[in-house]
């Protein structure tokens, strides 16, 4: 089995408004890559959400108390607190200068996807796409290709360092469910499900360097059961989590 | 910038007391893949236990009381249980069947990194290598090669699916630490350190299916950061944990 992963480094900036997946065909056209119905293409959310109109100007924002307070604390910009609060359904962690938040779709991130880099100026900001997975979606009717997923960085329990995950998905079951099926030593494969498309944004996170200038992956080779719905089988339900 | 994963398919069944080095490398010859200086040897964990010998006889394991009453109440089997727990340097989260346990490397995994599946016999489990890291070493001696993973599966907080990770590496950094760096719009990065051996292992578990029978996956094109360390840089120290 051989996979095969590439990055796009001539889509170039993007402004709210540009169409992403003409510029997605372009670059790839440019750097001999054809995209087709076995490809997996995974987009980093900061060029979704660029594209999208997803910025935000942080002088239009005025903070409350408690955003306040903790920036000052943890020597934070108060503006950026207060726009993680109004992106946030539920505070899950909040300690040691750490914000870690349930966005409204139900992802569970650190400043609720709220970021600062990559994009230009001090006063800005992108937030996440309003629906991640529609986003997903119509790239995949543009390019005609087999998935889309659009990628973010995430930090995780336990471990420093962040990975690149899934935060919407077309085209493909989020998780792999090999559960009832047997293992090479012939036993049932009971807890085994495989959450295949954070593996292949992790795989995506290789060729995507975190300082911006490749925001594109394409994967290659790889087989997956294809399906229309979006993420939600991978979220976790409240009553299952044990980390809430 | 692209990378390349592929699969060893012909690695065969792994015996305590059996040599990887040389069986990987035999295998890499047969399917005409050359490991130098510049691949990385993803590992699955079940192998390296296997050829160590890290593997356990439920029949000789008395569980404890606790043991058993938390494997009645949840049909589990108290040998496991039991194994768990010896497993086990800390117990995080115990709750619905799941047992969330940090191992003596400080690796914080599910039932303590013991597994049931792809080894002969209801009655035989693996645990974790002695020392990941040390067998990780040892095998990037034996193949000559830029870097070795030995990976294993992990659930998550908060997302459904089991992703491949690190559970001992030798010849790389594991984290890509980029504080310091500016991003292509000129901004410092202050927070930006990736999990970039995570993010190989993960990408790896998309050619190792867990069903077994590709327990090795060869990664090409990839460029890292050499070092001699081990994964210590990368577990998070109590105090900064948020979820202990």
């Amino acid at each position: 089995m051989k996979v095969r992963i590439s990055g796009l480094a001539t889509i170039g900036d993007i402004q709210p408004g540009d169409e992403l997946g003409p510029r997605i065909r372009e670059a790839a056209d440019r750097e001999g890559h054809a995209i087709g119905a076995d490809s997996i293409v995974v987009v980093a959310q900061k060029i979704v959400s660029k594209a999208e109109g997803a910025i935000v100007d942080l002088r239009t924002i005025d903070p409350s108390a408690l955003a306040k307070t903790w920036a000052a604390h943890w020597g934070r910009d108060p503006r950026l607190v207060e726009l993680v609060f109004r992106q946030a359904r539920r505070i899950v962690r909040m300690d040691q200068g750490v914000l870690i938040a349930e966005t409204r779709h139900g992802l569970v991130m650190a400043n609720a996807g709220v970021d600062h880099s990559n994009v230009a100026g001090e006063d800005f900001a992108t937030v996440l796409p309003d629906d991640p997975g529609r986003s997903a979606c119509a790239l995949r009717t543009d390019l005609q290709c087999g998935a889309v997923i659009v990628s973010d960085t995430a930090g995780r329990p336990w471990r420093e360092g962040l990975v690149n995950l899934a935060i919407g998905i077309s085209g493909m079951e989020p998780l792999e469910d090999l559960r009832g099926s047997t293992d090479c030593a012939g036993k049932q494969l009971y807890g085994t499900v495989v959450a295949q498309c954070d593996e292949i944004a992790a795989a995506a996170g290789l060729v995507m360097p975190k300082a911006g200038g490749i925001p594109v992956a394409l994967i290659e080779g790889y087989k997956w059961k294809r399906a229309e719905g979006g993420l939600q089988s991978m979220l976790r339900p409240p009553e299952r989590d044990l980390f809430r």
